[in-house]
């Protein structure tokens, strides 16, 4: 079991290491882990993620989830931090997603555009911001152009940085695709690298080995893979994405696996909401006793 | 019957909200619905629009024919507002179109450019503006950029933002087309996740099924489809676009089903001066005794 | 008793009341209520103040202790926060004072220059901003324009600002002295109008009359003098600064009488930290018992 | 013996901490402590202090003395840097003095005007800037105003700010005057305050009671004196300053006492220079004898 | 043998001198050539260059390395600068390279992005930037343009600028390849015209001479190849780069020619980590040794 980083050793600004103390020590569990409600997808896939369970679709619904299922942060965009924040503002906290498309155009060289600021997400009383890096794709000078300005204002404004590094685009594909051990592995790493305080990847999947790098064409377990991912965001904080809905028990597994590897926390939205309100705070449950065994002080 | 969303729910800043009260509780029927009068035809589609009614063609006719109507705002160009609201100012809300284009080059990347600001919006004491956001195209990214310095003005000068949601492109047009359930859902919620304080949307069609995604596959009434569009667009109010001309009955049970959902209000153009004068403002008044049922207090 | 002003009746932006929550909600006795522990006297009245209690100049020292003693913020100058605050980083709320001077020049033009900005304290993850407002100086003129510009900044990034309403000068001396009724009363709407979102003043005295203003020449209970200033402070919150050292039992009756007046809080450093360690523990615990009496929800 | 504060524990960041440990690390005897040579007294008080040793009065003689000295560093104004540095430059650390003034005017209201930016000190390679703060002035106001632009700018810089914290002004001389050990505690408390890095102040002279605040009436040793003023500036390091020319041995022993109090260091000027070039280095072996013997790691 | 050129000698501003100076002559051997340690491969590569010793995956290993290996700088991007370098801030100098990317799109018309400023460069305390201009390539003009903003940025911040000169794109495939001695020759002369402080080449392959200019056709040695680079590079320093691990006799062959030829200095990253800790600081001794027989005063 290696442990999560403590706060104080990684190199944060007072007001990077106010923000995520916050995060981390005065929500959820409070023990250093991190349980966070992604909920832009909405804007990422369309409503259509919504009927599973259509109430689900109202922003209102899904923060008071994240109040009952005892959240450290909900990641939203602009449009509903402004029009839903408010009643529930300092409850628990924000991370303003500050880039975001729709799915309907092609994915070949894909780019998320900014649709909020830095500045945005102090004014909503944020206590991080996010943003989805595509690493890999043809628009890669483009999106590090684009991250570079929000990661100045970041640390300008003392505001953590959650990156979504996210694997993308033909060469990716060529390449074991957005999910190899490979892929994740570079993309956590690429995060690091740019200043990322926080890294949201996937689970690494070892087994996807056509057209990766030779050192990737080994055998490895999922959690071989995961400890190296991990490594590879060094000073980074790292969460686990849930991705599309999966079976239950892999899921809690493959939490139990990444925060056996020294992961900080899990940001699982579809498998949370796309089920019945009192199931959802059971699998949560189910999430939180994982989260508990491993505090971090 | 869905009620109408009720302004002081919206999570709207005082500006917004003082605007907002104006167009909808001193224009118009007073009682919280909306009938809007859009005049942006002439750049968009050119004067063809204006053969069935050739004194459509003069913006004063267009604005006087608004306050006759009692309508609760007009949507005109930049052009239009310069030279012609002057006279009128006050006495019918004016909501700035903010782009436009012409339909002379292809629609397959369609970004519609940026032809006045927010402040010019507020120099000549509009109550709102208007932005066309084309969801889905290959310029999406450019669009997202554009739109996010107009809804930054418009928040900083508290100024309501009308997004005009229309889906555009190639990848629609493979994926439903534009009128399509799917895509009109999407698009309404696109808006509401970018910051829209109210979304014009097209009524949505659910039996253009080939190629949209699994969720809308199944069937849907018209009435169905529309309630889940405005449940879509959650705290950002819906107006339903009349588009280009068809049958009087057709349009007023649209615009019956819209309110029935919960829609604030019309916004129909061709629909209302492609005709002759009291003709029009007997269309007119049909729609009005639809709204004159959905008051909200 | 007047009840507390809850949070939500405030008209406050999301951010201010995101802030102002983690300070009333998640810190102290988390019910509302707040105690402060200002720490500006080495600059406002020079290290003399620390000679009762040495360890008092050590800024590590009183840090500490106001996370001992349960306090909701404490409230510094630049330069210690800087310094001192990234070991504590979220732990305790910090209240990045803004501006503030020496006692060595004469008071008789009075104005506290600004030492920081608005955005260094969001930089430094502060939950709230203070700044001295000094009211009825002849240099009142530059005071307030100073102050326009960090209220503005406050609006602009949604940070809580919280006023020193001090009255100052001459002309104050000779309507009754700072400490009258007549210009705590004057001072805390002073402060109200122009925005402030917390009120920080002196406890009134009624007997002080010599020049007040005529409605202020009567017979008035010091409980109802502070009623009326906690009214004229309206939708801001009021805070009552302890001042210089006194009486343990007049001190908490005073801020018995505050809190009963509807007062959010007290604001005590002197008389909290010129006394050995577990004797100021001991004092705070009595100024607890006295807040835990008036819940806010 | 108190010991010095060493860098990793004074909340500096990664810019400035790097400068001064090239300072205090890689120059000088490399042991955490500092000999600095000032040489502002052409701008301060005119030609006339080069009237004892002609050769001081050229600015190259002085940075060669700095090199043969093993000083830590060498401040100057920015017209000497632009011309004398560059032939010298990275071999004895630069501190640019930012401001200064001649002395022919009166000192009622002394403010010592900007003369170069912190960014032109980035220009020229140095390794810390230099600001004069005259506390207790009338001018206080303008002065503070003037240094938050300088601390702001060597706070984004990553630049060690050196506050020269000079007590001044008619009040000062009513209370003391401005070696009093009131004067110079208060003038070391407010340099902290306000974000300096290093302080330089004049050894204090408990003696000087004559109109001081009642808690410096007492008796005080010159060691339980500059006791008080290095814990006054908590976590800014301390430079004693030499002043005008005085005995050495005297000198010699204000050092001593100086770095038993926990200085960092010690800035002579006249002292050193206002005499022959070989019985100048004499007495620089002298001073540094002293700073060997405290050294801080 | 040619000498290495004195710094005082290359046109040098105060503040460019002041920084390679003590990159030169304060650290490493401190006799004027260098040895610079990259660490950007994690996003140039990917986490796969650590496979052969794992311990090099953690920059902290890395940076301590440095110090150990004596050596006179540290290549990292900014977000390992910003995590890992505080702790040994000023210890070993930092070289922050501004632009990076990932090798996983295409290179056909590669442009390397920025990931930081030179002003972040300064507030990090750097002494100097680092920036991949790829020579030859098609997106050639967008590289000048953004090296123009960069160079200015180190011209008015006194900040030397290392370029990593290196041929790329088709063309170059075509006419020799990238390590052609025609490539390496013409990349090192483009710094030199653009205006680097410091170029950073690969050694140059004589022999490869398939598509190159006519000149470049004849025999040439290793030796006249590198002697003629580091003259086309004129007033700019060269460093030698190590590239991907080799034996290490050719390697310190090559560092040895470079230096006859009047290079600077190395520049070596996977030859030096990609092996066991302690047979890496053996290989680096072998490389000081040869550096040590070339001073520069």
């Amino acid at each position: 079991m290696t442990s999560i980083k403590p706060l104080r050793d990684l190199g944060l600004s007072t007001g990077k290491k106010a923000r995520l103390h916050r995060i981390l020590y005065q929500h959820g569990l409070r023990n250093g882990t991190a349980l966070f409600l992604p909920y832009d997808q909405g804007l990422e896939h369309g409503p259509r993620d919504f009927f599973a369970n259509p109430a689900a679709g109202d922003p209102n619904y899904i923060v008071k989830l994240a109040l009952e299922g005892g959240f450290n942060g909900i990641a939203i965009q602009i449009g509903l931090a402004e029009k839903f924040y408010w009643e529930y503002a300092g409850e628990v906290p924000l991370i303003l997603k500050l880039n975001g498309k729709t799915d309907i155009p092609s994915d070949d060289a894909a780019l998320s555009p900014l649709n909020a600021t830095v500045e945005e997400a102090v004014r909503l009383g944020a206590d991080a911001v996010g943003y989805t890096l595509y690493v890999g794709t043809p628009a890669q000078e483009h999106d590090f152009a684009q991250y570079l300005a929000v990661r100045r204002d970041a640390q300008r404004l003392g505001m953590p940085l959650v990156v979504w590094a996210y694997p993308r685009g033909a060469a990716i594909e060529a390449k074991g695709g957005k999910d190899s051990f490979y892929a994740v592995d570079y993309a956590a790493r690429t995060a690091s690298e740019l200043g990322a305080d926080v890294v949201k990847v996937n689970f690494p999947h070892p087994e996807k080995r056509t057209g990766v790098k030779a050192p990737y064409e080994g055998e490895f377990s999922s959690q071989s893979a995961i400890d190296a991912v991990v490594r590879s965001a060094n000073r980074s904080l790292v969460l686990i994405s849930g991705g599309g809905r999966a079976g239950d028990d892999a899921m809690v597994e493959k939490a139990r696996q990444s925060m056996e590897a020294g992961a900080t926390g899990l940001i699982f939205g579809r498998n949370v909401w796309q089920r019945e309100h009192d199931e959802s705070l059971r699998f949560v449950a189910r999430l939180r006793d994982i989260l508990a065994k491993y505090p971090s002080h």
